[in-house]
């Protein structure tokens, strides 16, 4: 592989030095989802057991191939939290985290077996938190705080409008 | 390079048998715009000089690393079409193309500089249409035609919420 610029383009790539395949590198999708409990009192977090050990974060993972975005996200409800979702179709943010090449889509969604939510293989523990409980100061990532903060304000709304907001390089954002 | 299930995950990669760095191959985001004049009368489309050859589309292209969504639209509205546009923040549409392996976000814009759009390396020519005039039957993609509907239906409202649509595998779609 060398790096240039292939014809027609405007980027540098790697370009293999015998067949002249270019190697496109973009950013990924990390899908999410704020699951709530059937009355919307409560909402499930994951302490993670991966970095940043010990904090606490809504289901999330990487968008896998031949998978649509909530459903990706119910996947990792399931992998982290052993949590059943209703899907709402609700999308309620999209980050662009430039720093980490992430496009970031949350999803709304409900929790059918609040009882038997248990933590998966990358979670510490799990637990159904009741708004006025949330352990604000951590949180996982800003984006978790972003969302929950979204999703709190708009729990009797009937229109959610997604928050859309760009991490910028130096930290600050950028907010629609 | 082997295919291989690595350790607490579920799905089969490609893992280096040296170092056993895990590729992971990810959906990729098609970011997208429709770029309308001031008033709303008219939509920018261009017709492609890239497959398929003649079809009409919105500017559209993979989104770049280092790079916000709506951002990427933009960039791909001067490429395609040396359009500068006025950014809305309102997002249209988010589709999930799984036999793609695509995420596409589209964005509402405006033409800043309607008399002097033209076409780039990859289109034949561009036109702002008049809603009446669009050509249905020569769209680029059905998300096109998904998206322009979505923004014709609700160019006199305050309150977009995005369309969601999931392409299934059978070519049908599930829609929220």
């Amino acid at each position: 592989m060398e790096l240039k610029t292939p014809p027609g383009d405007e980027r540098v790539r790697s370009v293999c030095t015998k067949c002249e395949r270019v190697q496109y590198i973009n950013p990924k999708v990390v899908v999410a989802t704020v699951p709530l409990s059937a009355d919307k009192k409560r909402v499930l977090l994951a302490k993670r057991a991966i970095p940043p050990v010990g904090t606490w974060t809504i289901p999330a993972g990487f968008l896998e191939l031949e998978e649509d975005a909530e459903s990706g996200a119910s996947r990792e409800a399931r992998e982290e939290c052993n949590a059943e979702l209703v899907k709402s179709g609700v999308l309620l943010a999209v980050y662009s985290i430039l720093r980490a090449n992430q496009i970031q889509l949350v999803y709304k969604s409900t929790v059918l077996n609040e009882d038997s939510v248990s933590p998966g293989i990358e979670s510490l523990s799990v637990k159904m938190f009741e708004w006025d409980e949330i352990p604000w100061q951590e949180l996982s990532f800003p984006t978790v705080k972003w969302v929950l903060e979204h999703m709190q304000k708009n729990l009797n709304s009937s229109v959610i409008l997604p928050q859309l907001r760009t991490k910028n390089f130096d930290g600050s954002f950028s907010e629609h």
